[in-house]
């Protein structure tokens, strides 16, 4: 593995200085942006992240602002889900798709306003899509990415943590809800979310300035609870099932393809509604599913075809060994001939051939 | 720096193979794929490219397909150009803006039929910003990222080695004009282009499996030309006074802060023109110019502001030191108030503050 190189492009973030000092070991760019990976090893890190709190910089989950009279029929253009039902203090996970249902990004929607809307990314430029959509039909939103940065508080204390910081009220918070909360005077959005399933929170961090005072914060309040930094971890996440854009799905793949069928439930003629119809009646002709793939295995850096007979009927993009599970763990595409729990395939991995058999369900 | 990790997301490239026996160093992300900084040295690079020849693993400039009947009429829509005076061999740098006329992207655009463009992309997803308008509007186009690879072959010797493979007629085309040409039986298109100012080609490689084997055929055939692997390479495009999307310009900057006044020339009612009227007029309040920075610079790895008497003027995101020239080259955004070569103003670095003067024209 080479280097990267950050620039004006490549952008660090406002608490690039804290991951640096907390000897951060590898990036990925995620939206135009350093995306930790890596502290101490992906195994130590997983396994602290399940028993103590993480504080992640997760500011490459872009926001698209839209704001303006004409956010909320914008919304509903492009929203699979049905908008009238969304509370004013929710967070919706959207998969977003064209004309023909396939997912450009699954972001998740926070509901600022009646007309303000925020899309906190996967990796992908939806900002684009929305802004084409917008010129195109006249429709007056604006649409801007704000300086808003994600920071993650993950793991079984993360309750503790914030509560720490923002105060008990966080306690209150129910998943996927946000409730403003100050910090040194500025009310910042904190939502009970976060790419694991070990329970914590993202707060919005608005203004770049508030990064650090604000991650400085938590390793103060924490330092008895054995916080540390850390990222997305690809162990505990393939363990959970949680899906990345661009690697387990892609604009080839539906939401129901993805197992996202019970987010299409707008009632409105949303784009990629059409489309979607037969899958909606019929279900997919592929599906995600857990794996398990036997024996070793190197990194999956690719995407690695299942095979039956020789023929693919498949591929996986996310795998590695589990210590907790004691397995490598893995999430794959499987056609329907092969997806029903316990099928066993065969899948071409760069160290070899090996076989993977399908699982009721994921670790978590 | 840390290492970076690729993955299904983060793609690999055709050429992948070939860059890492030639031992890369480093590498950045593009356009969700992996592109390549340095070989040796971003000096010697610079130093190679100059005198002989280079082969650059470009994958990482995607293409955007647009493909049918409305086509051309959603070039019109997109492009500040006149599509109408596109010669049917062609090649157009086309500064793609939104409604304000905010730079989205600064692609080159290849005419392969009347009802056929490629748009070869900076970094960002303009495929979902045209994506987008299509649907919106109704369009009958396919839009889509075909498996379509660029591989530049760059530097002075570029003509000699490319006609070794591709024949004499190489030489014949012109500047940012194309030809298909077989390789391998498969006609790929061959034009006078790429991201330096030593000359060369950009070969639009159709079909992965056609990646590694054109790569080999490159290198068996120019090993008396000292051919090598390169890549953009920073100090050469900065003397060049090449600009890189994100960094030099983003979606703040219009085309006329850009130097790209000219290329705004297209009768149809584009998407921004509007708003484009005034700096069309008028002039723009900034502009691109170039600079040299006195003393010794750190890396530049972000923006500098450029100062006057306490006040920001400007910024600079690309700076470095030019062994050719002596001095460290650099492109700056600077107001009107500042812009006239000979103008000293101070720069702030993270290694301190630096004085820095604007030149009457890039190094060539």
């Amino acid at each position: 593995m080479a280097v990267i190189f950050p620039s004006r492009r490549v952008r660090k973030t406002p608490f690039t200085p804290g991951v640096e000092a907390a000897g951060v070991k590898g990036y990925t760019v995620y939206n135009h942006m350093l995306l930790p990976v890596v502290f101490d090893s992906v195994e130590a890190d997983a396994a602290h992240l399940k028993q103590h709190v993480q504080v992640w910089d997760v500011s490459a989950e872009r926001q698209v602002s839209l704001k303006g009279p004409d956010a909320l029929r914008l919304m509903k253009l492009i929203s699979p889900r049905d908008m009238d039902r969304m509370a004013d203090d929710q967070c919706y996970y959207v998969p977003t798709v064209d004309h023909n249902g396939g997912m450009l990004n699954d972001p998740v929607a926070v509901k600022l306003a009646q007309d303000h809307y925020w899309l906190s990314l996967a990796d992908g430029d939806l900002l684009q899509f929305v802004l084409g959509l917008a010129i195109a039909r006249g429709l007056d939103v604006a649409i801007e990415e704000p300086d808003v940065s994600p920071l993650a508080v993950q793991g079984p204390k993360a309750d503790e943590l914030m509560a720490r910081v923002f105060g008990d009220a966080v306690r209150d918070i129910r998943f996927f809800r946000y409730k403003k909360l100050p910090f040194m005077g500025r009310d910042m959005v904190v939502a009970r979310s976060g790419w694991s399933k070990q329970g914590g929170f993202e707060i919005y961090v608005e203004g770049s300035e508030n990064g650090m005072p604000l991650w400085d914060a938590l390793f103060e309040a924490g330092a008895d609870l054995n916080v540390r930094a850390g990222c997305p971890n690809t162990i505990e996440r393939i363990e959970s099932g949680l899906l990345s854009y661009g690697s387990d799905m892609r604009r080839d793949n539906t939401p129901y393809e993805c197992g996202l069928g019970k987010f299409c439930n707008s009632p409105e003629d949303y784009i990629g509604k059409a489309a979607l119809a037969d899958q909606a009646r019929s279900g997919p002709r592929r599906q995600i599913r857990p794996l398990v793939i036997n024996g070793e295995i190197p990194p999956c850096t690719g995407s690695w075809p299942l095979l039956a007979q020789g023929r693919q009927v498949g591929q996986v993009a996310s795998a590695v060994f589990s210590p907790e599970f004691d397995v490598n763990v893995a999430i794959g595409m499987v056609d329907r001939s092969h997806w029903d729990a316990g099928t066993v395939m065969e899948i071409e991995t760069e160290g070899g051939r090996r076989t993977a058999t399908v699982q009721e369900k994921f670790w978590r």
